[in-house]
């Protein structure tokens, strides 16, 4: 029986980061402010993306968003 | 101009050890034995999987492989 080992790189939270902040640039209308582990916040521009656009986005990279929260 | 503050669960190095964990048992043919930060183990049953289905499970759920070293 043969056992394959393999090194594998880039399993951190960094990872999470960088898919969440690469959801996030492809949703049209909204501009990201920051992205942290557990939080993003973007800005929605005028006749741009809905929250749930954002919400979406950030589900369809495999993450869950337990609330959000809209001002202004 | 309006902004969105999502809280999002499921960003942290577990989120990575999952999709691992996914990619590898989707791979007809191994036995997964063990999966952490940085380093996957499986067993290639006979007849099974090629260490490049493995490798490519791995890459394809977004990590990248630096080494990969088959015994027995």
């Amino acid at each position: 029986m043969s056992v394959l080992v393999a090194q594998i790189t880039g399993m951190s939270c960094n990872h999470c980061l960088n898919a969440v902040n690469a959801a996030l640039a492809a949703v049209p209308g909204i501009r990201v402010e920051s992205v942290r582990i557990g939080r993003a916040e973007v800005e929605l521009l005028p006749g741009g993306a809905s929250p749930d656009d954002v919400v979406g986005a950030i589900e369809g990279a495999g993450y869950d968003v337990s609330h959000t929260d809209v001002t202004g």
